[in-house]
């Protein structure tokens, strides 16, 4: 079954938004604080306040490491997925697969840091906090699950305007 | 350039290996010290003692989340793996990119750690541990390179005794 019209809004939704989330938030635990606008510092703190996020309070080294690698992977990413799962591009399969199964797998570490962490202030806050990360789980995990399924995620048209591809295409409809 | 005998031998030696690291290793940071057998326990001691690990030897909660996953998905992928590479299989083609991407993702925060890590008896004692995970990386990383770069990584024999594939195979030959 190709991708369909709900999965790929998501998908859209999802890139758009953690291009905002990336720059504004995440970054700042790699970041000189220097080069932080004082809105986006303010943000941070109104989510660590509001949330009770550790990982963002603290800011562990295995944390950032996975931060650096979200800057100088995901971000770029977001840009060329956006525009694959706009246009609906089947050159997508590969790299989405491998965008979504790295981005699932460093949720694995962070959501089960927050099931495990003993400084929440109720076990309300901690599973806000879950679910708050868990779209960053599932999202990408479905991301890579779709277009493993499919040779094609977006059918035959998802070739695109490839000259090789069409003529090959035509070709076949003749046959 | 489809994958060469060299790296094929090194991901069938990579496996194998593999499999008896995680099952007589790792997998102590999360099985019930009371089903580990007495010479695994020492043999962990010893890797402790004498490579200053200090993910073993304390086992935080984010890198047990890693072994769980090790023992979920990586033990069972590296047989079906190992197979996949002796047969030269092509199947194992998006499974690969997926264990791969996987599995050196979970490196990145282990690496960070013991780059940063501020107990070491000496910087070469940081170097050696770091030079005994690198390949854990190195050889995933190249898996799943190596297996996105071609569409059929074992050639079209890889495709296999499937009947369908074999009968399309040669009807494209005699055409």
């Amino acid at each position: 079954m190709p991708i369909n019209a709900t999965f790929r809004a998501i998908v859209l939704v999802f890139f758009a938004t953690h291009i905002t989330a990336t720059i504004l938030m995440d970054s700042q635990a790699i970041l000189p604080p220097a080069v932080v606008p004082g809105f986006a510092k303010s943000l941070l703190r109104f989510h660590v306040r509001t949330n009770h996020d550790p990982l963002m309070e603290w800011q562990p080294v295995w944390f950032k490491s996975f931060i650096l690698f979200e800057l100088l992977f995901q971000l770029p990413f977001f840009f060329v997925g956006f525009r694959a799962f706009y246009e609906r591009r089947n050159w997508i399969r590969i790299p989405g697969i491998a965008y979504g199964t790295h981005t699932a797998t460093t949720l694995v570490p962070i959501l089960a840091e927050i099931l495990t962490h003993d400084e929440f202030p109720s076990e309300a806050a901690r599973w806000q906090l879950f679910l708050i990360y868990l779209p960053y789980l599932v999202i990408p995990a479905m991301i890579a699950v779709a277009l493993s399924l499919e040779e094609k995620p977006f059918g035959e048209d998802g070739d695109g305007p490839d000259p090789g591809a069409s003529a090959k295409r035509r070709k076949s409809k003749r046959g």
